[in-house]
């Protein structure tokens, strides 16, 4: 039985997962998207040396003497007035009123805080020098013209968006995001809003998912429950191949001999089935599958299985999909003390829900139930702990990282 | 001046933030959305009992005398179909079939896993005892009619969504998102599309702010650039506190003597003006205010501060207008080595974004370009390191505390 790391290389292997196409978007829909060409600065940002402070442009050199109780005086003459250029040179011995983000003018290099000169009889009375830039941001010193602004595969950010809108653009090419189709297997299922009959459960696993693809930058549709019978999971999976370009069937559960949903996806034709079964609890009877070059993913049938296994397997695929650059988003881990000793699965890794909790000592990681039936070890979890295989362990009161859940 | 947390205390006796209504949504839209009520578990989940392994359906006891070498012999009889009643009650010495996740039948208190069970022309032979309770999860283990499934307040991730449909919820009630108003100020802004002329920038805030309030959860609007005259930031101003729950403001920029925004803010009626000015870098022109209920912020002009302050006192008010109880995500942090030294803002506690890059000792934090003109540090930034203030700062290799940027 493959570990997670070999299942994922052996499915990326044959699957090559990429994106589909891209779209081009405006700024203002684009929070989230993934940037399908590299942004290339058009322009100097700042275009202009800009200042920093109210105040004075000055030359520098005119002040160099300046010291407190033997003052500078300089001649004002005029404005820097916001938003057009800076048309007043300011000539030796000069200085020219500027506000904040003012276009310093011609013959300036520095500006002097309105705070730190007095406007006399004599003229403007500076006690101090200033060095050349000071209070000035360079024109360029944010991002030159010619410098990669933004990568291709860069999941856009509030001040991504602000960086691309200081470039001139109102739109930017993002890759299409990825469209899954979720299925529920299993006669024991019925709907959120059917009534309850003895030996049924309610499908949890299709709106959770369709969450988990959401969050992931996923289009969803959920296509809801197929009962234990291989000709109608086998038909709901060709109907959904079209029109979508990844499927996900929870609930892959073994009646008497037959794994329905496995034989349903083997059956959709090559490359077929990759990976059935994976040494990692929750999640063991977990299979990697292809129909063409769309990803099919069979997931366990408990919520909790199905949710971690999306994690550990749909979620990457799905961000190839996406055109997410591999390592956009390494941090989402804590460091954290383990509360109770966390016994090891043998062969399989585990992934333990735990929550996490301010205590004595730092930060506590507490163990929540074991069991993948209990959906609430993953509503109370902020993240997850890894029990890798082997006899050991992890120890009561050792530091572990947590992966959090978001 | 007032220290960041003297700010937010101050503004929140004056402003009491909260949600402004509610509405009632599908599971399959709810995903980051708050909860306006408690959910209470209608039934129990699971609501019978059920095998969590394929294989027989056994009474305890039968097999207690159970070993290697000393087989038990049970009589099966029948089988527990998926989605129905299990009505083959075990009789003492009988066996039932059963699949992963079927209904208990009367009798029976524990399953016995098919690869430890052979069938023999005398019954099922059976080598190894099991306890009651084994490979069944009990009828409630994961909740109990009666019991508080998620708390108001709660914003809701992907595995809520399968809890609440578990309930046989189909729909949830949740707060109305704030809807918040963004305009900049200043003659030197352009829009992105327009042409730049020199002495002009382009309005970076707007969408940016648009991008952080979007993540956040609110509503944004973009109500456009205003130039630096009163009266029509004024007229602005009101205009969007018509449909709009919270206004940003970016960019007083006093000039000469005059903060246009701010007067602006004054203007509009009580409670005006709470707190002008805060001892944080960047940021230290904020302006926090009220025109009634309405909270309304003036945001500095550059880019990252803006971004900065919207962080910390913006979004602390749009969460407790969204309803969200505080202390509901407070983990994202990452402790870090600093890889080089931070001098400290004297009297300003001071936000420095820093990169986070995996060396030899750990993750180190790698401080960004300071400047507040400098919006690449906040695009290329992973997190925010605080360096409080006093004359101390922060040492190189000194293990702190990074509040990650999403």
């Amino acid at each position: 039985m493959a570990g997670p790391d070999e299942a994922r290389t052996r499915y990326a292997a044959v699957l090559r997962p990429g994106p589909r196409g891209t779209e081009r978007v405006p700024l203002r829909a684009a929070l989230g998207r993934v940037m399908a060409e590299d942004a290339v600065a058009s322009t100097d940002l700042p275009p202009f040396d800009r200042s920093t402070m109210d105040g004075w442009a000055v030359r520098a050199s005119d002040l160099a003497a300046a010291a407190p109780g033997r003052p500078v005086f300089l001649r004002p003459s005029g404005e820097v007035h916001m938003g057009v250029a800076a048309d007043v040179p300011v000539p030796p011995c000069g200085a020219v009123r500027i506000s904040t983000g003012g276009m310093l003018p011609v013959g300036a290099d520095a500006v002097v805080m309105q705070e730190q000169a007095t406007v006399e009889a004599e003229g403007l009375l500076v006690s101090r020098p200033v060095i050349a830039g000071e209070n000035v941001v360079a024109r360029g010193a944010d991002i030159r013209a010619g410098e990669l602004v933004l990568r291709r595969g860069w999941r856009l950010r509030p001040p991504d968006l602000g960086l691309l809108a200081g470039q001139g653009l109102e739109s930017v090419l993002v890759f299409l995001p990825p469209r899954v189709a979720i299925l529920a297997t299993g006669d024991e299922l019925v709907p959120a809003g059917a009534p309850l009959t003895p030996g049924r459960v309610r499908d949890m696993n299709t709106v959770a998912l369709a969450g988990a693809v959401d969050a992931a930058g996923g289009v969803p549709t959920i296509c809801g429950i197929v009962g234990d019978d291989r000709p109608a999971i086998l038909a709901a999976l060709r109907s959904a191949l079209a029109g979508h370009d990844m499927l996900l069937v929870s609930g892959g559960s073994s009646v008497g001999e037959h794994d329905l949903a496995m034989e349903a996806i083997a059956a959709l034709g090559p490359p077929g089935i990759v990976v059935h079964g994976i040494a990692v609890r929750p999640g063991k009877p977990t299979v990697l599958a292809a129909a063409g070059t769309v990803p099919v993913i069979g997931l366990p049938g408990n919520p909790v299985s199905a949710l971690v296994i999306f994690d550990l397997f749909a979620r990457p695929v799905l961000e190839a999909m996406l055109g997410l650059d591999p390592g956009s988003r390494p941090w989402g881990l804590v460091r954290a003390r383990l509360f109770e000793a966390l016994p090891s699965a043998r062969v399989r890794e585990d992934h333990r829900r735990v929550r996490l909790e301010q205590r004595p000592g730092g930060i506590w990681a507490v163990p929540l139930p074991a069991g993948s039936q209990i959906l609430t070890s993953m509503v109370r979890a902020d993240g997850i702990v890894v029990v890798p295989p082997g006899e050991q362990g992890l120890g009561e009161g050792e530091e572990v990282e947590v992966r959090l859940l978001t």
